[in-house]
């Protein structure tokens, strides 16, 4: 089969690879009908994470169920499943309180699983999925998802996941003002999963007419261009004089992070879903004497997809509006140019 | 009148001082029936807050109404009321959104209002109370209140209020397990909160016989008596191999943020109420690899005082336990070596 290979900073190559078989009786394999390149995968494309030796790469892909296990009784040859951004048992004390991320059995696409067996990237023609029933989410369709339904879909593997993760940190509930620091594909679907949990005010903060009308059409109310100390000026301006109740980085610098701590009203919350670059810190004197509340991390995409799926089946939210550009799994390459150089925000694969 | 000053490190003074009265029509004046020394009053006396000139000193008191400005209607001569430790307005944004440590017009006792007033410390025989009717909260009393029940009222102008903060902003309710670090009266406190919210197990780690027999009392199902990695290690041991639901740190040292910090189980939550000591940060990695929400600050304790004293005088709590010494406030200077030696948890002061 084809799939996506990183060699090292810049080199993405689509190259051929054995096609995944069973291996353990928990296993499923995925045939690869869509898969997207995440803002994470620019990490290694970037050099920021090195790349040690050739490794299969992409966590994000829906696809169709080919073979099982002996285990698997769930799952059948020809359902359609979401795979979230990780392998998780479902059964660890981890997995129990939600954070399937914390999974005691946690493994990554294009890594190993917990017993040294290979695991195929997502940005693939198939997938072998260790402990696919905990891990996969099999969507209820009868008949092929047409081409939205598809992108939907796709986001719950993690963007949408991952937006809805800052949304539910940084404690947006209904009548909530929130401010979304970041526009990109977790930004936006940040300003989607505010509006879901019913916030009345929602300022995004981008700079680009593209990205700014997604998060229009996405909810928000308000956009705001300026960075820094003016751009904190300008949501205190626009909420009456006072600060928001929650704030979403989902970028990951520290003048993300801090545009967002200076935007948050004393008593409020701060959701981080943007992965700290850099060994950043944040002072808890800052905390204490505005008694902000701080929480984030990865998304337990598994956690939340049955709660998105509804909402993306019955028609309530349009994640998939985040993939501006569409390209074959060949031009692999090209994809990572095109997110690396933000001539897209989000890039979906057809294997 | 009596009242307490400071002069510097290790120099507590009872002095002669004006008897006040009634300066701004929002103003009432309190005779203190009782007062107590908190563990922050013991910055100034360690010298690690300076005192720039001689200043009165106290944050905690209840006592009775004695004379009302022309403004104030809720309250009359002869009520019963209690002080939070802070002066505020009930008005503003942040009074709205329960956060009344950050209102717009701010106080501390033995400061001045924002007339520029002087305001009374608590550790005297008076006090002219600013902002009064949103300040204080009466208590419906029916005679003098026993001793118990003095002692009882008087933890609610801070260590009880800050114990529930700690254990609100770790998420403790029902079921949940907890670990409270520190043995001081807001970390007793704390342990009472959280069995007040319903937690399933509280582990209170202390080093102290007379601390952990009040810890026992407040509803703390073990104790721990390790510190650092082994108190982390014990921790785990009694959780079945897992780490704690929610933690709160009553202390405000680095050493007690970090072994709070790492008793937090995936996805779990950190409440802190000790006033981070030396500019202290926190790494946004550790939250963001593990999901730990981190929050905290000053108690509202203004906000938190009605529930609290409907479960005080039903008799459902009484954290009034604390207090292990009683002074007559002539003795302010030997109060403060007691507490500062802790020979004492908690020290009330009678005027």
């Amino acid at each position: 089969m084809r799939a996506t290979i990183i060699h090292g900073p810049g080199d993405i190559r689509v190259e051929d690879r054995d096609y995944p078989s069973v291996q353990l009786p928990t296993d499923v394999v995925v045939k690869v009908t869509a898969s997207c390149v995440c803002g994470s995968d620019l990490w290694p494309y970037r050099g920021s994470r090195p790349t040690r030796r050739p490794s299969a790469i992409g966590h994000e892909f829906i696809g169709v169920v080919e073979s099982t296990g002996a285990d698997v009784t769930q799952l059948n040859a020809g359902d359609f499943v979401i795979a979230p951004f990780v392998v998780s048992c479902g059964e660890c004390q981890q997995c129990r309180n939600g954070v399937t991320v914390a999974c005691a059995r946690l493994a990554g696409w294009g890594g190993r699983d917990d017993s040294g067996i290979n695991i195929d990237g997502g940005q693939g023609e198939a997938v072998r999925v260790p402990l696919a029933e905990s891990t996969l989410v099999k969507v209820p369709l009868t008949g092929e998802p047409d081409d939205a339904l598809r992108k939907n879909l796709l986001t719950l593997s993690d963007v949408m996941a991952t937006g809805h993760h800052a949304a539910l940190s940084a404690q947006v509930s209904a009548g909530r003002t929130v401010v979304v620091v970041g526009d990109g594909a977790v930004g936006l679907c940040a300003v989607l999963a505010a509006r879901r949990l019913g916030a009345e005010r929602i300022i995004a903060m981008s700079r680009h007419a593209d990205r700014q009308a997604i998060a229009r059409e996405f909810g928000a109310t308000d956009i705001v261009e300026e960075r820094g100390d003016d751009g904190v000026a300008k949501v205190r301006e626009l909420l009456g004089g006072v600060l928001a109740d929650s704030v979403l980085e989902c970028v990951g610098t520290k003048e993300a992070m801090d545009q967002a701590l200076h935007a948050v009203r004393p008593g409020g919350a701060l959701g981080f879903v943007g992965a700290p670059t850099g060994g950043a810190e944040i002072s808890l004197g800052h905390l204490f004497s505005k008694n902000i509340t701080v929480a984030g991390g990865m998304a337990p995409a598994r956690t939340y997809i049955p709660e998105l799926l509804d909402d993306v089946l019955a028609g309530r939210i349009n994640p998939g509006r985040v993939f501006d550009v569409e390209m074959p799994l060949e031009e692999a390459a090209e994809a990572y140019k095109a997110m690396d150089e933000r001539r897209a925000i989000k890039v979906l694969l057809r294997p």
